[in-house]
């Protein structure tokens, strides 16, 4: 198979990561979601630990930084500056699945990239959220929706509005028939892009 | 299989409709795209030719047509509505595939529904247009994108402003896999959404 680069885009809870997971391990791809973290951390000079708190966060502006007189960037904006330069030489040299980060804006316009979209309707989501993820929330529906919009938060801040138009992607599947069945699907599609 | 109806949204040029035809063949169910206008056209009392004229039209605002003094609704309303009646008939008593008209609005939450989005990149969308479906342009990019805004005014003046957005549509594909793999690929959809 030739060199390709996956991006998955996900709603919070859709099962986006562990499709991403089980993609990479059926077409023998690496996988990079929190695998991210460590090259980010080797290539921005900051500790592991930091680089996991700024992670995927959006920060107050620049033009904020600038106003209250803060000659450096922002910590969020290093590290998304340093996870553009390690998402693009993973693309450079191996075939990989990347969850999450951008990835798609930061690798737009190039080939043999594959750009795909999970989501999930809202009520199967919370549902995963709290069984398969067990994560504690006082209100699942009010969790879910706050992760969502700080991931699109986190989006059109580092790249542009592009999150969540059908054109963006090159498959979007909702989730629903099942992760194996998301995860089949998408291996077709690989294979019939690669003309196999 | 069970009664299903597949609604598909597309791109101008993006090979929807041919890819739902084909859909329907694969699948052995009734196809409607132009085949709707004689049962709307029964439906509303006008002739078909009328219907043709007016169809996936947005007309003046309603606002305005009661500015002008007109006591009754535009004829694309009246359309529109006898359309919408039409598509809600078909899906109570036969499996089928549905392209536009707003189908996928007009049956939203409705179980046994399958949304399906087709999308191409810009310069294959002209080049189809300008050798599958041998239509004449002097410029074939400005003409491809007029289509696409009447297209989403269309939906937006009919129904809302889920047009293009990846959780309206159970599976959106970038067609630039083919045709008949893009058919393929939706119809594994289909059958695993049926736990087939």
């Amino acid at each position: 198979m030739k060199k390709t680069v996956i991006t998955i885009s996900r709603e919070y809870g859709s099962g986006g990561r562990i499709i991403g997971k089980k993609l990479a391990d059926a077409l023998g791809f690496s996988f990079y979601d929190g695998e991210l973290l460590s090259l980010v951390a080797k290539e921005s000079g900051y500790t592991v630990e930091f680089v996991r708190q700024n992670d995927q966060k959006k920060t107050h502006s620049l033009l904020y930084h600038l106003y209250m007189g803060s000659q450096v960037l922002p910590a969020s904006d290093m590290i998304f500056i340093a996870q553009s330069k390690v998402i693009k030489d993973l693309y450079s040299k191996e075939s990989c699945v990347i969850v999450g980060r951008c990835a798609d804006y930061v690798l737009r316009g190039k080939e043999d990239v594959i750009n795909i979209f999970i989501h999930a309707p809202l009520e199967s989501r919370m549902a995963r959220v709290e069984k398969e993820y067990a994560e504690k929330a006082d209100n699942y529906k009010s969790y879910v929706q706050k992760q969502d919009k700080s991931r699109v938060a986190y989006y059109n801040y580092f790249a542009d509005d592009a999150w969540g138009k059908v054109q963006t992607y090159d498959l979007a599947v909702n989730s629903n028939i099942g992760i194996d069945e998301a995860v089949k699907l998408i291996v077709d599609y690989v294979k019939m892009k690669q003309g196999e």
